[in-house]
């Protein structure tokens, strides 16, 4: 029984993998030296919410006199940890299309990581403008105090919006980790490369996906299980870089599990989509959008025990 | 190149940034001193989630006679993280009002944590019924034990019974970053302030939402994609505190992706909503509700090779 | 107030909490031995990531000929807690059906670890087909790298191959463990039973459900919010082990928030099943089959501030 320690199953075995890895070497990294580590890029994410909304993550109970000794250190962090990652995700997709060194990586990366971290403040203001959002679009909500610490629409807008200023400044594969990573922790399906203006609320947010070419104006609001996303996709990489996904105009209301398809659908200025409705046409500004639900059956049913029946003519 | 360390940089953007909290006050929080900490209201749920199942969480091989020494060093530890969480967001709230002192916040924090610890027992209670219902709601749950192991169900119904208990207890802000924790682990998102009666489980899970003055009776079964929500919230805050969710009595069962919206909605007691089945009106007892589903459309389309095929009359 | 520490009133609780487990003995695990532990699992499935795709995930920058240390060396790891939580599984299974000791229950563990190990080189082999699927199925996929590092739908479909092996090997809990951890992370529900061949993609993918019998075949393609699920569940545990979820045969394809039921429901070699479809019976071959969209109904609606307006005759 090999499991008692039997070396020569375990060196057979691991012979056996290591030449499963030549045979399929697109599921593996040896050798390489420049992988982004998506540990380190969530690391990242958090640390630069520290900087964000300084006393809800991280430290808390910061006086203001040492306020700038607090930030410029965390800054310092992010400044390296983003260096390195990027100039990481730059070499390794330099190595990837086999032209040799990288003399312009370091450099680029630098120059990446200045404006990112130059563009915090401005980030800051929209962030400002998307808690009240929800803020205001939410009867249940509290307190910004408790959108900011545990809303999940703001937390993927925020991760989303660091993502996209990387993802706008030329930043290969760490955006996305970035927007899996919230998606992971929500269930909201951001591209980076989508556009959203500011005062942006998604409310509840489960199954919401923002395909890759979607535009989104200011002060719009959407609610879980709506789709922004592609017609036919049979096209696979031949649809590479069209635009696939809708415009959505200023003061859109999306209400649940809404479906709004194609490159070509323009939600106009204020129109209001109500839940369930699939669209893959475009809607003029000001217009509310329902859907003629489907007539509802309804059948009595005599009084019986719980989980004792199973009609065979019964239907979900 | 600032990356390379140019402090004058540094300490320039510090500069915007902290300016940029006093442009925008309500994303920070500096200087408070009274902030819940949500890793560690995570961390108490998780606490509290071990003198609930003894040996299937924390420590296992627990032997019979060293159990009233685990279970009151447990509770000892639950006892002062609660008491510091609430006593936090008691004074926090109190700050946020400007009433400047809270020398009642410490007294009712501890007559908090009193209450809630004694409340275990019954909570043990109801959550032995919860899993029963899941057992046998399941033909896939093997065992009961599964149900506690991983049914993402249980865990989110587990911790809103936790954070329901500290809503009713007039705890602010910590139910919520409860259940939103439970959210992001399983995607049911059920808010603290919902009622909901003993027997209760929902399948597979993913995008259930349970608005805030949602009411459930005992023996109800949901599943996956199913919404109990408001109607319009356009009036955003003017709503707060208005009955806007549905009520839902005993025994009725839930297919997934169906919605039931609008606080004057009631289904009657051991109704059946079907899957997809979009309700904004009450229901009567024993009653079945399925949806007459719009005609499917067949077209036949010929063989082909997978992801070259991209016709322009394609649509989802 | 108890709060100061009094410890008789800590003493009484704690034997009211011990007296719960008496009477609700099915939630709780004192004196078992040999339960499986959660964590364990989640590291060991974090683990054998490792070894399937190096590099991406654990340590990077492996030289190629420090190789064969490095990967029996996780080998080993993943050998010696794969068998312990096996053994566990195995004996905890058998202690519940009161059968006493269970002599065969090491060796058993012993061959299970073994065969589940010797399956690596063929899983590596399956899961490079998974990737490539994926990559020729969304044109937002920049690289066969971002799937494997950030792609929920690959991650889901790695832990359920992982997980469906040791369901084939007889393995119990254990599995359901694994595809539940995956759940959570991505809001991808794929039961261990299911059956799925290779060139599988799940893009999005948060709702999406696979039952427990359901077949799928070789290059399909699914979508968010998609249900593979069973007609009536009223049954309950009496519908155990009979086919309850559909078959999807070769080449299907499935948009976003269809849902599919029933164990007789076959969707015939190369069908195309369109976005929100609701069906229960079998497809043909080579169809497509879309729904009649009901009919969209378009109101007027003049501008007005946002978030101020809530019309009484306002619905969803």
């Amino acid at each position: 029984m090999s499991i008692t320690g039997n070396k020569q199953d375990l060196a057979r075995l691991t012979d056996e993998i290591i030449d499963s890895y030549r045979r399929h070497p697109a599921t593996q990294y040896i050798g390489s030296t420049y992988l982004p580590n998506r540990e380190t890029i969530i690391s990242l994410v958090n640390t630069i919410r520290e900087v964000l909304f300084p006393g809800f993550f991280g430290r808390q109970n910061i006086v203001e006199s040492d306020l700038p000794f607090h930030i410029s250190s965390i800054l310092g962090t992010v400044r390296d940890m983003l260096f390195d990652q990027v100039r990481r995700s730059l070499r390794h997709r330099h190595q990837r299309t086999g032209k040799g060194e990288c003399p312009d990586c370091d450099a680029t990366a630098a120059a990446i990581t200045d404006e990112f971290l130059g563009s915090i403040p401005q980030l800051r203001g929209i962030l400002a403008t998307d808690a009240q959002a929800a803020f205001d679009g939410d009867p249940a909500a509290g307190s910004i105090d408790e959108i900011i610490f545990c809303y999940p629409g703001y937390l993927a807008v925020t991760i989303y919006r660091i993502a996209h200023e990387l993802h706008r400044l030329g930043v290969p594969l760490i955006p996305r980790i970035m927007t899996e990573y919230a998606h992971s922790l929500t269930g909201i399906d951001i591209h980076p490369g989508a556009e959203i203006g500011e005062y942006f609320f998604i409310d509840h947010g489960t199954g919401v996906v923002v395909g890759e070419t979607t535009m989104i104006g200011t002060n719009v609001r959407i609610y879980q299980g709506v789709t922004l996303g592609a017609l036919s996709t049979r096209g696979g990489q031949s649809l590479r870089g069209t635009k696939r996904h809708p415009t959505i105009q200023d003061g859109v209301l999306i209400y649940p599990n809404a479906s709004i398809l194609g490159g070509d659908t323009v939600i106009g200025q204020g129109a209001t989509i109500n839940g369930n409705v699939f669209i893959t046409q475009s809607v003029p500004p000001h217009t509310r959008v329902s859907v003629k639900h489907p007539e509802l059956q309804y059948r009595n049913r005599p009084p019986r025990e719980f989980a004792q029946e199973a009609p065979p003519d019964f239907q979900i």
